[in-house]
């Protein structure tokens, strides 16, 4: 059960690989929520500290590879603000 | 420090509505990665499975309304794919 837990943990992390190749090779982000990877950042900077305070590698290394995707988008989106059309 | 669990878990959750409402809005689509949200949505169904088999309800829960969002984003992804540029 617990290996369902960590395929389930790499998949909900990996999957922001695909959004920053994407971005990165658009140059293009516009339709990327700015509120959502503000608020989702926040969340996952909480879930590391959380996993931080109890001790749980698990949480602790799939909110670490997380926070940096997260931040790459981030850092992504303001990167190409000014080539979006709005 | 449940509570600091539980509020990561409602930030990573709600981190969402913004990009759905934002999709819905703008009616477009292209940027936000279709890779990104297929294997997303396959790890947030293998959490909940996971939540259901060990009994964690606010595992569930957060995948619960999780899963509905991204499967949200997907279908606009699909909705508006005539509207992208690409």
């Amino acid at each position: 059960m617990e290996t369902l837990g960590y395929i389930a943990g790499i998949l909900t992390t990996i999957a922001f690989v695909p959004q920053v190749l994407q971005i990165y090779k658009t140059k293009s982000a516009k339709d990327v929520s700015l509120a959502m990877f503000l608020i989702f950042t926040t969340g996952v900077v909480m879930w590391l500290i959380y996993g931080i305070k109890v001790n749980a590698f698990p949480v602790i290394a799939a909110n670490g590879v997380t926070l940096i995707l997260a931040l790459v988008i981030l850092f992504l989106k303001f990167k190409y603000k000014n080539h979006s059309l709005k």
